[in-house]
């Protein structure tokens, strides 16, 4: 492994963290917040760890694959050890700061906070911040700021992008990252004016745009979305969350004007046919089971169809008291996740498609012993070792799921709450059911719980390999 | 296909399930039970039905892969379709008549009757032998009696046996069939005179042996083998369940005095890991958070990780009150399930080995891009068609559970109940959590419930494949 290049990307990413809380700071000092002292200390720990790292010269600029992954796993790392800072010198516990900083950048949005509203103003917007920061991800900011990284680096933004199979869109790595975050930047924008302008707040109008193009889903309020009581700001949310969920190289065809292209996308008509089928679905359980109005219905399902979909975890609704086919449904959704290549968790249209593929692969070799067809997704062939890496990550998603929800058992919880608090953090979603339904938060959990879905969230948000690689003993050798 | 020769296997399997009511009518008449007349006309319909099919000549006799995938799986629905009459000409609906027939030949035991002491012997005694006769498979016992069923006939053994790698033990597929049902047979009736010394009735001791070695699980008594208020007789039934959920293979050699090869199995290896280390953990469990003493712990946790690892399903304990972290290994045990090529269902020993050497392998190809190597089991290299089918084995899996569990949720169940009601069906094991634990059963659930959880039997027994190809539009032209 390239020790000192490993070193030195952590060292950069410190340093962008410290620049991230500027804005924060700033806020604190104008509001005269509580919150000053502690994003002061916050930036000075920050820049001088920067530092430190970055005084390690590299031999050598080359990147393996390997190291991209070991990179990415620890930059995550410590974003979440130091991005937590501000929250425990506020009060919080470390680790309470730990999971709700992880939480964010990681775009989950589950919280330990009961009343974010209290909360002084530097610190929302900082939380609000660490969603954007984690949804586009942060060493493809990284990329997008310095082109220079070296050889390789490739490999960095192949462990951050979400998805099973990683495109360039544009000859360089820095370009491709540059134009990602130009559509990023496009979308947050537009949703703050469309927000602004259906009489959000400004401040809540940035922060709520924050974190619904990163599918984050942290509410300055704390009844969440269902504060505004506005269903122009609803359907704004909506529609902004849906193309969030979208396969970013879709929407950079969109920005080329490549209408066709990009409505071509196999991933976004599934994505699209699944979300709809889910929201008929549960609209008629709710107008037949629950006594509620076509229109309310319809409205409330969209809403919380979209959001836990694309893992957003906003609510307009307590879903936890929805009828039972709802509920599940719901479950269903947050196993499935947005696109590949968005902002969104889950486990990703893309590789359902694929895993579906291949069980009808599987049946049509029993039906022609001797017919052997690769798989194709997006009118290209699927090279079998996609495959059996999308069918691995499938298994250890479900395994990781079950053994998180059991060490969250442990504070004899029941196993809706602990299967459902695995699954929202693994998934990035944000709220589940039962004791930590969109009406509750995590905070009453024990440390252990609060560790362990940290840790989960990590693993869903960096797809698993990144944290493997760097727990697997052959990593840390020199060569 | 050929269908010719698809019909006579159906009529064939009809002729021997009218056999095999002859000793429950044998029964009936001596006890003069009410269910005389109940099995008189089941057998005559069977027997009716087996003429009528027989009397269709096939052209050839080959069968090719696909032909045995469909005779199984049409087998198999028409043992449960026959198979019923008797429940439902003693009094039950016809739904429910198929549920727990489809539940004893899938060797769940998932029950609608809430009280099997109060059901005639003949009934009683149909009930535990459709479990026996399903465990080792109907088609395997077809091979075994008739071994001139034509080429290709280890196509139907393929389709019937479970785990993801079959392999034949002796040259002929006729002669491993037989094999296989002497060493059933002598397993069988030691269970039973161990149980008849150990106490139990004669009655009793015959048909919990049918149901612990085919890893079924229905019992006589209303409170299964807690009835019996017998340590002794826990034990016996744990030792047996447990050697039942082992590959059959490893039994074959130890039949043969080749101890050294037995033990030398990598899955029987895992297999003990998992059970012990299981026990140990839910033993802890109880006696730290339930109160139990260490004895009462370790044996009340012995028999209830062997019954539901193995997917046999009796209780000696109301599991549903434990801890919920013991609950939730529980479940996860329900997931795993016996070896291959067991009576256990589950998804298999075999298969998790060969998914988790996936994932090692994965984390192997990013430390060092250019090694690939294949995945070994049992010291031979696994084909990557069948990693793949594994694959897609667990993704069909894990996909019908949960759609299963929406299905169920219609009945406004709680997530709990829904959810363990697929897993404990698809993985043939019976009882559940919550409102279908141990001391509950399924008569309360709608008929679409009973239905979809039927079907899931048979998908799990029949490990998804059969009834998939059934379904296939291309299956049923005539090439």
């Amino acid at each position: 492994m390239n020790r000192a290049v490993v070193a030195r990307v952590v060292g950069l990413i410190l340093g962008i963290e410290a620049v991230c809380m500027l804005p924060s700071f700033a806020i604190a000092l104008v509001t005269r917040g509580a919150d000053r002292e502690a994003f002061a200390i916050s930036i000075v720990l920050c820049a001088v760890f920067s530092i430190l790292f970055s005084w390690i010269r590299p031999a050598g600029q080359r990147f393996q694959t390997r190291d991209g992954f070991v990179a990415v796993a620890l930059c995550w790392i410590a974003l979440g050890l130091f991005g937590a800072l501000p929250y425990a010198l506020c009060g919080f516990s470390y680790v309470d700061g730990v999971f709700e900083t992880v939480s964010g950048f990681t775009t989950t949005g589950a919280t330990i906070v009961a009343a974010p509203s209290a909360l002084p103003r530097g610190l929302q917007f900082w939380r609000a911040l660490t969603q954007w920061m984690g949804g586009m991800g942060v060493l493809v900011m990284v990329l997008a700021l310095m082109p220079s990284l070296g050889e390789g680096s490739v490999n960095l933004m192949k462990a951050e992008s979400p998805g099973p199979i990683s495109s360039k869109l544009l000859p360089k790595t820095s370009e491709t990252a540059k134009s990602l975050y130009i559509i990023y930047i496009v979308l947050t924008l537009s949703e703050t004016i469309a927000l602004r302008i259906a009489g959000m707040p400004l401040f809540d109008s940035l922060t709520t745009s924050f974190t619904t193009i990163s599918t984050g889903g942290f509410s300055v309020r704390d009844a969440s979305i269902a504060f505004y009581q506005s269903e122009a700001i609803n359907w704004i949310i909506i529609l902004f969350m849906f193309v969030s969920g979208v396969n970013f190289s879709v929407l950079f065809q969109v920005q080329r004007k490549r209408w066709k292209d990009a409505l071509r996308s196999e991933e976004l008509r599934w994505y699209a046919i699944i979300t709809f089928s889910a929201v008929a679905l549960i609209s008629t359980n709710l107008i037949l089971k629950a006594g509620k109005g076509i229109y309310e219905g319809i409205s409330q399902s969209s809403f919380q169809v979209v959001t836990l979909m694309t893992t957003t975890g906003y609510a307009t609704a307590d879903f936890d008291v929805w009828p039972y086919t709802s509920k599940i449904i719901l479950i269903l959704l947050m196993f499935v996740g947005g696109c590949a290549g968005s902002t969104a968790g889950g486990i990703k249209v893309s590789r359902l498609v694929i895993l579906w593929k291949g069980l009808k692969r599987e049946v049509r070799r029993i039906l022609h012993t001797r017919e052997v067809r690769a798989l194709t997704l997006e009118r290209e062939g699927v090279a079998e070792g996609t495959v059996s890496s999308v069918s691995v990550f499938f298994f250890a998603y479900i395994f990781i799921t079950l053994l998180c929800a059991g060490i969250v058992s442990l504070d004899e919880v029941d196993f809706t709450t602990a299967f459902t608090a695995a699954l929202t953090t693994i998934s990035n979603v944000g709220p589940g059911f039962s004791l930590i339904g969109p009406t509750c938060n995590f905070a009453f959990l024990s440390g252990l719980s609060k560790a362990a879905l940290t840790l989960t969230m990590l693993l869903g948000r960096l797809e698993i390999m990144p944290l493997l690689v760097l727990l697997s003993p052959g990593v840390w050798s020199k060569k």
